[in-house]
């Protein structure tokens, strides 16, 4: 696996030790990270801290240009939040761990030029599944259901 | 000035007088305000913390249905982060201060059928205007540019 898949992946890993929804993500700036966050819902009881969105708060703020260089890595496909997020800063680059578990809105993101690759990897999908086997309603409310 | 955008202009007002970007947010459930935020950049160095997102966060979590059932009123027009936020939740009806400032994704969340007010009120666009004036480069960083 891609390195900074794989740290987006320790992300959603450590989410899940804390009885968190185990989503994870990291921004990367020129080959370094420069955020890297969990989804916090559970956590912090927070309606916004989605993975994506807590790695870009703990990445902090930064001018227009770094976000203009960076590819956001994500271990599932992002929601309609975290992609509009990623269009406010125009983020050029997206990896995404898996989209079967989820399908964000990864059509408006191409059709406003942004990359999206997906690895449609089978670790990222398969701890997904468990907790959404283990806490459905959790993760229902976590996409507005 | 209807008395929720009041509340939201009150938000923007209060942040002005931190020295922080003057946008402020109320979400309404069924006649009352259940969370109410202003814009946290400055304030708390957030990239996420918008006016609407930092009313969310401040409402907590909350089941899909109260965002169902919710208005959304910011004194300016939401952009891609807050407009992709109130898809994600599927909150119905947005009510906006003004639009002048900065458009955001009105076209979009009305192709999704989110129903969007603009109130075009001189007071949410002044203090704003004053801000853009002030510290341009804040308000920039702010949209991304």
């Amino acid at each position: 696996m891609n390195e900074f898949l794989q740290a987006a992946l320790e992300e959603a890993k450590k989410s899940y030790s804390e009885g968190g929804i185990p989503i994870g993500s990291v921004l990367v700036h020129k080959g370094k990270i420069i955020g890297r966050g969990h989804n916090k819902r559970v956590q912090n009881g927070s309606p916004i801290l989605h993975g994506e969105m807590d790695a870009l708060e703990n990445a902090g703020r930064q001018p227009a240009k770094v976000y203009q260089e960076s590819v956001l890595y994500t271990t599932l496909s992002p929601c309609p939040m975290c992609s509009g997020t990623i269009l406010l800063y125009g983020i050029p680059t997206v990896v995404v761990g898996e989209n079967k578990s989820f399908m964000g809105e990864e059509e408006l993101l191409k059709s406003r030029g942004v990359q999206v690759t997906v690895e449609d990897h089978p670790e990222c999908y398969d701890l997904m599944q468990k907790f959404i086997r283990e806490k459905p309603t959790v993760w229902n409310e976590d996409i507005g259901v």
